[in-house]
């Protein structure tokens, strides 16, 4: 078991270095949401949604991290126009507090009120480091099955909110929203539950009013 | 970069032990398929479908893994009556030789011809972690995007073969079997590549006729 106590060290270190992150964001009047979910749960499709909402508002930067491939950065940089960087793990599985600064560092948070972190798309090891940020946002996609909360708990009891997404082919999927809710409430009785379809545009609107919401939240305590 | 180290560490004394997992499984003439992929690809119904089209030929057993919920080894056993045991990870995000070695023990591989090991439902981590099996079965289905291969690309390298699953949602996804097999062919030139829809039938055959033929291989050569 000397593997997990290792782990568990590195985790613990990490967790510890996220008050600086918190600190950093505080200082620069800068709003901080992570959005984790298993790999193509529609991430950036729903950034690329999001941003056109939120942008009216607020100045809008994004981290795009991946193992590999520049695709999804120029994707929202395309489809957004605003601030996007690609920032490669070189392997690794999630995104640590270490990168998550250095991101934040490279994106720069001078003229930006609100910082997106696409992290990896892993559905386990990202709930286990904290990148720092006010807000974790979980996807559950409809293809992955409502029972996905069950198995991966702790993801879901990290999300400050989850988004069950590409809810348009639910009937193909034999998905339920009730089992959805239920599960997540299972995991986390705290965490609203959006439905969305990016697709329909179904949902999309709820969401950046409650992230309005929480956002207005942090910066009128400033 | 501390963290780094200590992980290759880790992977390559894992890696070292896979060694004794294929000595036993040679020792006890049994064919051992590693299956990976993203949450909710399909890993469970997937085998739910191909074991009846194997279970004439060979006495089969499953290990199901999951970090939480005995829903996929209930699941199995129902469908198929094969000799079936649920492991826990205790949130570990991969399955070790190690954890691989109890598992088998745990099954017992007297009496079993073909053992299949459902891991952990992850892109990233389980592609680093050698389990000793005789071929790694990766999937990838149609709502995760024909992209993964370049964003997720040791899970492909690592992929003795690559099963596309869902295939019959593919139009609504906007999903390219051209752009897949192209870009797992980027990632691994060797890897056959198949269609699958288990709600439709399709692929299910061939694929399980790739299987007999890998299976008898190794199983003549002993």
């Amino acid at each position: 078991m000397k593997t997990v106590l290792i782990k568990e060290d590195i985790v613990s270190r990490n967790n510890e270095r996220a008050k600086d992150v918190r600190a950093l964001t505080r200082n620069k009047n800068v709003y901080y949401v992570n959005v984790m979910s298993s790999p193509g749960a529609g991430k950036t499709t729903l950034l690329e949604k999001l941003i056109p909402l939120l942008g009216d508002r607020y100045r809008i930067g994004v981290i795009e991290a991946d193992i590999d491939s520049d695709k999804d950065a120029l994707d929202v940089e395309r489809a957004t126009g605003v601030k996007t960087i690609q920032m490669h793990t070189g392997g690794a599985c999630h995104i640590t507090c270490q990168m998550s600064m250095e991101a934040l560092q490279a994106l720069g948070t001078d003229g930006l009120d609100l910082i997106f972190l696409e992290n990896i798309g892993n559905l386990v090891c990202p709930a286990e480091f904290d990148t720092g940020a006010d807000l974790n946002l979980v996807l559950l996609s409809v293809p992955e099955g409502d029972d996905k909360p069950l198995k991966y708990p702790l993801m879901f009891e990290v999300a400050s909110a989850v988004a069950v997404t590409k809810t348009d082919v639910a009937p193909i999927f034999d998905f339920s929203r009730a089992a959805a809710a239920e599960n997540v409430r299972r995991r986390n009785a705290a965490a609203p539950v959006f439905f969305l379809s990016a697709k329909k545009g179904e949902g999309i609107e709820e969401l950046a009013d409650y992230l309005l919401e929480q956002i207005d939240k942090k910066l009128r305590s400033m």
